[in-house]
Formats: C-alpha cells, structure tokens, sequence
C-alpha cells in the first residue's frame, strides 16, 4: 500500500482506512459507460482503465487535495474476454501508480452489453487549505494550467479516422502527425505538478475546478456560485501548436474548441492579483482575465477588442 | 446533512468530508445492473434505487461500523423518463433517510442501453471495535441475523409469474400469499438493529459477513480467511414460513435455498462462547453452530445426523 490511512484492501467486506488527523477528506465519483464516454474502436483497453482513474482524481485536485485511494466497479459483457478484463485493470494499477494512490475496492460483475466503469475517489488536504467553486473575489486573476481544445480536436480526429476505416477498411489511420491532441484525448493526465508548483510558491487559490465540461462552462460555474462575474482574453487562452494546426485542417476556430472542447482535465482557478508576477514567472500556467463584479458579466474579449457573453456552450457572437 | 461529518456536499468537484477523530473509517462499492441484477418486468425503480443503497450498507454493517455518506453514479438510457429518475432517487433518498446516511456524490449519465446504478459508501467505526472475516477463534459460536432463503425463493417466484404473464397477459400475478418472500427480494433491508442490540450487551463478534452470495459461500469466506474450520446445523438454521411454504410450491429444499440463495444481506458472526445464554435471549439471532480446527472440515450436518462437506454451491451429498 502506498498510502499510510490504507489500513486493510481489497478482501474484505469493506476496506479499511485511518483518515490522517486534522485533515479533511474528499470524496468524489465518475462514471465512463461504453458509446457514450468511450468508443472501443479507437480507445486501448489499458488507456481507459487508466483515464477513468485521472477524470476522478482531477476532481480530487481540483478541491487542492491530494488523492489517497480509490474504488472501481466494473460491468463488462461476455464479448470481453479474461485478456481485455486484465488490460483494464493494468491501466487502473498504472494510474494509481503514477499518482500514489491505493485500489482498495473492487466490485466485477457482467453486463448484458457494453462496458461500464465507475470510480470512486478519496483525497485528503489540510483544513486551511481547501478549496471550492464559490470562493472567487472581485479583482481575483483567473489562471488555467496547461492548454486546451485538444482532447476535443484529437476525440474529432479519431472519430473522422474510424469513419474512414469503416467505409475503406484497406486505409491505414493517420494519426501520428496529431499525437499530441489524441493521446489528449485518450489519456490524460491529472494536474497534480500544478498543486506542488503553487504549494512551493505558499500561492492557495480562491477558487478551483478542473476542466471536464470545457473552460466556458467550468468557468461559468466558478462565476455563478461565488457571485461575480469575469473577463476572459482570447489571446491569452493557450492552444498547444498542434492542436491550432488540426483545427485549421477541420476549420474550427481553435478558441471555440478551448472555450467548448471539454475533456481536458485542466485546472482553472483564481488567486488574488498580489500573485501577479509569481503566476508569469511559472512555466505551464496562462493568466487569461479576471474576475469582476457580478453586474459587469462574464465576457470574453476577441482580439478585435470585442466582448462577447460567455455561455455554457462557448460564447455568443453579438 | 445528516451526518456532522459532511462538511460540503454535492455542488462542487468533490464533497468535503470532517472524518470523525480516533476512528476508522471503512468503503465499499457495489453495481447493480440492469437484465444481471434485476429485471424492470417486476422490480419497482423505487424499491431499485432502496436496494442498491442497501446492498452497499449492509457491507458496511459486516464490518461493524455505521454508515456515513454514500456516493451514487447512474447510467441510464434514453428510454427512462425523468420520472423514472426521480422515482430511483426517491428510494435512494429513502434509504439514505432511513440508515442517517448523507448523499454526498452524484454523477448521472447515458448509457446506451439499460441502466447502471453504482453505489459507494463510507462508515466509521471504533479502533477497537471493527471486525474483519479472517479472525474467527476455534471454539467461538456461528451466528446469523433474522432468517435465509427468502430473497432468493421471492425471485424464482417473480421469475415464475413473469413467465406467467408474458405467455398470458390477462392473468394477473398472485404475489400477496408470498408477500414476505417476494420483499426479502425486492426490497431487503440492512441490520443496523443487530448492530445496536450486539452493542447494548458489549458483545463485539471476533468476525463477521453479510450474506449477499448464501450462508454456504459466506461461511466459507470466514473459514477460509481464518483458517478454521466450522459445524453448522440444519435444524438451527433459521427460515421463515413464508419461505418454507414457498419452498414447497417450487418443491425445493429450504435448506438448499437458505445455504445458496443469496441476497438475504442478514449478517453472519461468530462470536465467543462466553456470550451463549446471553445470545440466546436475544430475538432474532440463530446460533447454527460452532467454529472448529481447519482439519475437521467445514461441515453441515443435516436433521439425520449426518455430516456433509459446505461447499460455495451449499452442500454435498455424501
């Protein structure tokens, strides 16, 4: 066991644990259903294994926690055999791996079709240190870790290759090229090297969620339930290169991918503006507005100087 | 919140929990599946949603600890309505309402056929007074909570009327006679009550399971993690009328029923021998028998006097 509260795994009527004193725990549950989350046509066994452990422990992350165990319940259908069962779970061990954390509950059963996985995470932090969705101040950065889009362009790029494969079984996928923005889509990984990064720099944000729904939409939730309202800038929102250069080959503004895509299991938060010049200084982490008064509503600015209205599925061309 | 120690619940990445200082805490999982678990011919949503918290519950118990927060996830195809939704959460909310437990995570998807309820629960307990499966004594009491066979002879008799209607759809399905029976399976209950009483009389069990697979393989279970053996007794074993009458409906052995059945989630213990005449005034617990050396074997021993080897499929026949 990696983790010290691990008392008693797997084996059991239920797993044992020791929650570290003085600490609070957080708790919180995913769910990837076959044709729905994933399409077995394109996604590794192993790689679904794995990211159905990052998408929980993202939101692990995202209360500024650091995860300690998980449970998995699986349902597969007789099509899967005894191989695919162990590629699963060899993705799952890999995640818990890479992240530390311990698989303490496991629950198998058959499905009558299609396969579905469910994960339960735990973490824990320090009572100070928490933090939620509601808490943005007026005047507060808003930052995001890594870049966005991809995950959506690369999900695009395999689903135009696999109707390719359909129709001309003969036609290899090309997929090389754009490795980047698939394997952001078929394996991503949670941002815990951001949590180190601003624990070394004593920087706790005000607010935080993880980018599952795309940054439109996470962003939204962080105004709405503390209150205020934000400006955003396009030309700061990060795009990596090769996710600009496949929206240019599906002609998609790249913005709207970052704004909409989802599945890029970022982080993005607030922190108060006397962080300023910490936030430039570390590499991986885009300063993209700020928060302002509730009245003065959520806007993106387009590099024409524009302001748009933020909603849930991206932003409103006025 | 029912629970002091649900700090923040659903709204946020994750729940925040408070766990309570100097105790254990314990997790379990558990699916239930749509045409594997249960079918929607005869099984209420209301009492599906009731059951797959339970189930979980019940897991809990087995360890002797309390339940605190559940977790929920759902996956569910277009062809459930949104009252079909609000008829599972109406049994989940009755459960959590019943046991004092908070839902504390949700996460409601598609799926692209049937419907997928994964439930996770957490409980806590005394350091010194969890009870695993692999510590049964040589010489320590067998008990088991209320009576066996039910569940499972409420499904065949479910099973048996559906057949009935679907080859007659006019006649409607005679449940009332075997309305115990029929709600052992339907809509079973945790024995949190069992926990009480053991602790009113300071009785903490040297190991315990709840009986979700059947009385033979769980005893095994015990057995085998604890490497004892064990002496049980056909006529000690508890089942009710109900269920014998019903048994003879189907002309099946009670006692087959009762070792194989499953899904009875009554609890299952041992428990020193100094505690006998206390455990025999107390209504609604059955001593079946005694734990005994690994080398003489796991044994029922049927109203005949005869010894036959447990095995996880009941018993054999020598």
């Amino acid at each position: 066991m990696r983790q010290p509260s691990t008392i008693k795994s797997i084996g059991d009527d239920a797993a044992v644990l020791q929650p570290t004193p003085n600490k609070l725990q957080v708790i919180t549950t995913d769910m990837l259903v076959e044709g729905i989350h994933f399409d077995l046509m394109y996604t590794p066994l192993k790689h679904l294994g794995y990211k159905a452990v990052v998408v929980n422990l993202s939101d692990v992350y995202a209360m500024n926690a650091l995860p300690t165990q998980i449970t998995v319940s699986l349902a597969l259908s007789s099509r899967f055999t005894v191989e695919a069962l162990d590629q699963i779970y060899a993705g799952i061990y890999a995640a818990c791996e890479l992240y530390g954390v311990d698989l303490v509950g496991g629950d198998t059963s058959s499905s009558k079709k299609g396969l579905i996985i469910s994960v339960t995470a735990l973490g824990e932090v320090d009572k100070d240190k928490v933090v939620y969705r509601n808490t943005a101040k007026v005047g507060d950065l808003i930052c995001v870790s890594g870049d966005l889009g991809g995950a959506y362009l690369g999900l695009q790029l395999l689903e135009r290759e696999k109707a390719v494969f359909l129709s001309h079984p003969d036609v290899q996928p090309e997929l090389e090229k754009y490795a980047y923005p698939v394997e952001r889509q078929l394996k991503p990984e949670a941002r815990k090297d951001i949590l180190d990064i601003l624990a070394t720099y004593d920087i706790v944000p005000s607010s935080m969620i993880d980018i599952s729904d795309g940054l439109s939409s996470d962003l939204l939730h962080i105004c709405t339930q503390s209150d205020v309202g934000c400006q955003i800038f396009e030309e700061n929102i990060p795009v990596h290169t090769k996710t600009f250069s496949l929206s240019q080959l599906f002609k998609m503004s790249p913005i709207t991918c970052a704004l909409n895509g989802g599945e890029d299991y970022e982080l993005l938060f607030t922190v108060h503006p006397k962080h300023l010049s910490t936030l430039s200084d570390i590499y991986g982490l885009s300063v993209i507005g700020r928060i302002v008064p509730a009245e003065q509503g959520r806007k993106l600015f387009t590099t024409d100087k524009k302001g748009h209205d933020l909603i849930a599925q991206g932003w409103k061309h006025i």
